[in-house]
């Protein structure tokens, strides 16, 4: 158990990931207050009736006064907005931070309104489910799962070590990385597989109505694994493509082509390729494993 | 609990599928005897050491001698040779079955070696794990999956019911369908999946060396599935996209016209059509949670 980090911590966006932040706080007593800010009066209502917070409003340049430490848990493409909202209103010292999947964009969009002596430290928890909203949250949705932290060079040797206490309490694991290389290496492992997914259900969507029920009956060989990960935010995604669009695009395009030689070797009827293919990818499977990422 | 089926079954391959199938009718007491058949004498060896059959040869012909039901479990592209080996000595009465992915080219390969007065009753049990061989098997692999039965028309309508009572008696839900249709659903729920998720490890293998390292760290974003599926047997899934052929290559192409569709969207920053895209795929995850296939 540590002691509280932050005598008051803004939360804005009180969905899956905000949600789960604030009561991953409470439950260990990371800060002595928490506000809630959130754009929406039906959300402001359910965190006060599921006591998420001790306060929440409406108007996010409010929501920020007095707190040392501030946390944007909003869709990434809405994060210059609020930031430009709050910005005059972050106290000095204060820890401006996110939980976006992104970071370059991020970074370009809150540095511009970052007061001086207001610390900058991105944040990524990779970690979700398929639901989304404030019920949807649960305190231990970070235990074992990392948070990549970029913070800018020159960034607050004191205010990086503050967010790092924070999410280690929360049961994360801790890694600190350069803005670019964590948006390369998030395109392949999180973003391209969430675009092959909604792409996958999008097309079956698109079948004949029988055999579209035929597959949803069926679903168990593999799709419904599919149809679980483009189940996931819509805005929030959308917002994910747009703003790391050349490192998307780029892994798309290298899939691709990897794609299409799979399906001329399959239409060739070219087994040796296809087997050893298969046979090397198993390789990276056990290297997950030996890494413990999976059992 | 069902008496005994049959007097004797013969299960040729005691890979996942067939050791598993050989624990459920061993635990369910839905045969007398069981013979194992397979080509691997350490696999025959493996086979007596677990007891997972009563005698066990790697003469395939010996193998199927006085049983009245026969099942291969081996690659869809080794039925052929299989069945060409048996059918001379299948009895009359005897049941001719598989566990096939693909339908089409397995009742292809078995018809012409299928002798007058043995029922061929073609079987795919929906059921698997990225795990192979004998050790791998486990009796309770068919609960509550979907087994799929695809009797050529004029089929005896006896064998069907064995075959369903078996299946159902290893905790199957039983679908009897046309062949084609079966392989053009599977297309889409299991073979395109598997297709996609072999593509996308492949293609993060050939990523520079640090890349790769940081991709198997945090593989947890969504990609870590993917290495789990395309863990899958290389022989098995070679067979699958090559007899599959004309179904998979149908559904690949869609899917990859929808791909362009996305990559277009995200190049020219068309958010609305994400938006929009992302929301209709929750209505199928949703379709498929009211179909009792995901919780």
């Amino acid at each position: 158990m540590v002691n509280p980090i932050f005598k008051q911590v803004t939360l804005i966006g009180f969905g899956l990931i905000g949600s789960s932040l604030a009561r991953a706080l409470r439950e260990h007593k990371l800060c002595e207050r928490i506000i809630c800010g959130d754009t929406s009066e039906s959300v402001c209502a359910k965190v006060l009736e599921l006591g998420l917070a001790d306060s929440a409003t409406t108007d996010l340049a409010e929501s920020v006064k007095g707190s040392d430490c501030v946390i944007l848990a909003v869709p990434v493409g809405a994060c210059a907005a609020v930031a430009q909202g709050i910005g005059p209103h972050l106290q000095a010292g204060c820890i401006l931070s996110d939980v976006g999947s992104v970071k370059q964009s991020v970074i370009a969009a809150l540095t511009p309104h970052t007061p001086a002596g207001v610390h900058l430290v991105p944040g990524h928890p990779i970690a979700g489910t398929e639901h989304s909203g404030p019920e949807a949250g649960f305190a231990t949705l970070f235990e074992g799962r990392w948070c990549i932290l970029t913070p800018p060079p020159g960034t607050d040797a004191g205010a990086i070590e503050k967010m790092k206490t924070l999410w280690e309490a929360c049961g994360s694991k801790i890694e600190i990385m350069d803005a670019k290389r964590h948006d390369l290496v998030l395109a392949i492992t999180s973003h391209l597989p969430h675009l092959l997914a909604y792409t996958i259900v999008g097309t079956a969507a698109d079948l004949e109505e029988h055999t579209k029920d035929d597959v949803i009956k069926f679903s168990a060989g593999g799709f419904r694994d599919f149809t679980r990960i483009a189940a996931s935010n819509p805005v929030m995604w959308r917002d994910v493509f747009l703003h790391n669009r050349e490192a998307v695009l780029e892994i798309a395009q290298r899939f691709t082509e990897d794609l299409t030689g799979l399906q001329r070797s399959i239409r060739w009827g070219d087994g040796d390729a296809l087997q050893t293919m298969f046979t090397r990818t198993r390789a990276i499977r056990r290297q997950i494993i030996d890494a413990k990422q999976a059992g």
